[in-house]
């Protein structure tokens, strides 16, 4: 019966003109797109019509450390603050969850508990808030620091500061509002709660000057992979975003994972695992590898040791292509990043380790007709490597396009994927409980 | 002829439901516009279809600190992070300028330029970055700090702030992407600036991940009056709004200010003095006397301390209330405010004191018909007192509905307000040259 099978999460994470590292050089793409607000109004109308759980957005507080020459061959200089996007497209959409990254270590928490708190008011509870940790040093450069904070730190400080801000959240009980004109009472004293924190890393008096969200909390979403980051993710997290290469690898992740909740006296499904998931979606298998193929023969080698430098923190000259990849130095940076390539470079030579992972970023990259990717997505879910994926398509708009017209419907046929919105909120489309 | 008359700059300040400090109780008043995003929507909806040139919103990054059964008298905890809610607006206008207030104590200067220039964007060159340093204690607690930094270093670092987030504005010289998809190569180099600011408060490297906005940079205003208000108004800011409770005071700050502007190799007219104006229309004076009446009636004294306390940091008992005022003690809060209160308190009680100026917290309030407050009006733009006005609404949206329903026409008839937006950015709309 359809209706047992296990649902499929879906989330459209949304980059620019597309995930692929080439995608502004393909023939179909206007790189105009990336900093034009009518395109990513378009691409969000468009998740929204295929009813997406949510549209995920990144950021990076910072261009790599590269000279202007090299960083003119990339898609750089091109995007809007993500978080404050969220806010344009509140209005403009009525269901799809709205995620938005905001780095920990350079933000006051008192800042982002107040952002995501108003943004899940304007929208009707369908905020998320990413937490990342930001792993680069040009991050640092713009925050008044000369090289960033160590990992494990940058970790410590981010358990306490999501302590920090679910504490802001909590600073009013629900419905504080007397109103009462004639006693001149606005409010019930009794339901206001003063955090008065102060911690390690923050000392935050509180309270938010904002009365409960809808949601009661926004979703908070963590994108960390290595093993500080899980660790927050397990003790925080309603929803990971990762990156798992294949199907072994993520059932090891989300097995991991899982495993780790019930030390914070979570259920192990209290948290939606939702690997990327970079589709080519082809007619045939052929139209699809074909479509792989353009965007691979457009990488700029010199473009590929940029990204490697700025996913890892790793700076190799262009002389090196040729050369076998050699496990690489761990360094401060991406952790789980690092291992991850080390482990697909293993018997290939640089350049090839390039093209291989420049594409998607080291996410998992599935190139076939519709069929064969809704039977590769059936496949994780069911071994539970995943309750959904966050979609980064290669190109847009084209990318989501194919994805939404020919594997959803699939997905829907096989009663895996929701025809239409039967719930209001991000936690509820996501089927997590209220307030964890 | 009319055509040869100064024109009137309109903003309209919007404040929750209202500035007047009881506007809640108000029986025309629903209580809960102040957290509803369609209230919001269908006040600048208004002030839009007045052709008004700004929208204008004030930020307080804390509730006062005093007990809670005292706070719960005052309409507070009701409000959200404004400049967000600017994002969510923009798509919804078309030609209104968008300004909110960011705190340059409190967030660091890569959020503020990214902000703002994200919503220039977004706007189509409508942005405005109200600077402010913020002036309590209670909000120095909600980041990290026990007591605020003192008066003149907020001002010093604000001034060093202005420098950052204008350095990183040039970033980019315009129309930096060449987008060349046969050669890869996505920027000119030549166009990349990269800030490297090394300064006594900040550091910041740069550059900003977006070429340059609609308006160059987005408008500056700024909102401090003291001394070294005006010194930071005079060196950066390209709008000042100011409380200014009467005509004679209101020259004398003008003519002062723009008397500054020269040190700094500005001409006298390369900035817009907006006073605050909170207005009672009524179709006959005894009908704007009643509407003022009505909402002075319903001021708690205990919420008049309150009010005191939080713009002045100066708490003084209600046993004090039928003494006279003395000359308040100066602190490090809102140096200006303190010496506006101390003139208006000549020879009243406290009591009296307190009636005058909770309604608009020391604004210039005018009473009368729309032919009587457009007299005053012009007579302040003729004195060069002013080149526009926040307008306050006493109540929301009824205050902003009397003053574009009864004085925007009787200022258009006397050829002093436009009848239709003849440019698209807030620069143009405010007759500034491009960047400053």
């Amino acid at each position: 019966m359809a209706a047992t099978k296990k649902q499929i999460h879906l989330s459209a994470f949304l980059n620019g003109v597309g995930h692929h590292v080439a995608a502004w050089r393909h023939p179909n793409v206007d790189p105009s797109g990336a900093i034009r607000f009518d395109a990513y109004r378009r691409v969000v109308a468009l998740a929204e019509a295929a009813k997406f759980d949510a549209v995920f957005f990144a950021d990076n507080l910072a261009l790599p450390l590269a000279p202007p020459e090299q960083l003119s061959k990339g898609a750089v200089a091109n995007f809007f603050e993500p978080s404050s996007l969220l806010f344009a497209l509140a209005p403009l959409t009525t269901h799809i969850g709205l995620i938005a990254t905001v780095s920990s270590t350079y933000m006051p928490p008192f800042h982002t508990a107040r952002k995501f708190a108003s943004l899940d008011h304007i929208s009707g509870g369908r905020a998320g808030w990413n937490l990342v940790t930001s792993a680069t040093d040009a991050e640092a450069r713009n925050f008044g620091l000369k090289d960033q904070i160590g990992h494990q730190e940058r970790y410590a400080r981010a358990a306490e500061y999501v302590a920090v801000v679910k504490g802001l959240w909590k600073s009013w009980d629900k419905d504080p509002y007397l109103f009462d004109k004639e006693s001149g009472r606005y409010f019930d004293p009794d339901k206001l709660h003063i955090l008065d924190h102060e911690g390690t890393y923050y000392s935050v008096r509180g309270p938010l000057s904002l009365p409960p969200s809808p949601q009661g909390h926004p979703v908070i979403v963590q994108a960390g992979s290595s093993d500080d980051g899980q660790a927050l993710a397990a003790q925080t997290a309603e929803m990971v975003f990762t990156a798992q290469p294949d199907l072994a690898a993520a059932t090891a992740f989300a097995t991991g994972l899982r495993a780790r909740l019930a030390a914070f006296g979570r259920s192990a499904d209290g948290i939606r695992i939702m690997p990327g998931l970079q589709p080519f979606v082809g007619e045939t298998r052929a139209e699809a590898q074909a479509k792989f193929d353009t965007l691979q023969a457009l990488i700029d080698p010199a473009v590929g040791l940029g990204l490697l430098y700025a996913m890892t923190g790793i700076r190799l000259s262009p002389d090196k292509l040729d050369e076998p990849v050699e496990t690489l130095a761990l360094n401060e940076g991406m952790q789980s990043r690092i291992a991850l390539f080390s482990e697909l470079g293993r018997g290939l030579t640089l350049r090839q380790l390039l093209l291989k992972v420049a594409g998607a970023r080291g996410h998992w990259t599935v190139i076939g007709t519709p069929q064969e990717i809704a039977d590769q997505i059936e496949a994780w879910i069911d071994a539970g490597a995943a309750d959904g994926f966050n979609i980064m398509a290669p190109i847009l708009p084209g990318g989501l396009e194919d994805f939404t017209r020919l594997v959803v419907p699939e997905l829907i046929r096989r009663g895996r994927f929701r025809t239409g919105y039967e719930t209001s909120t991000l936690r509820q489309h996501l089927g997590l409980s209220s307030e964890q």
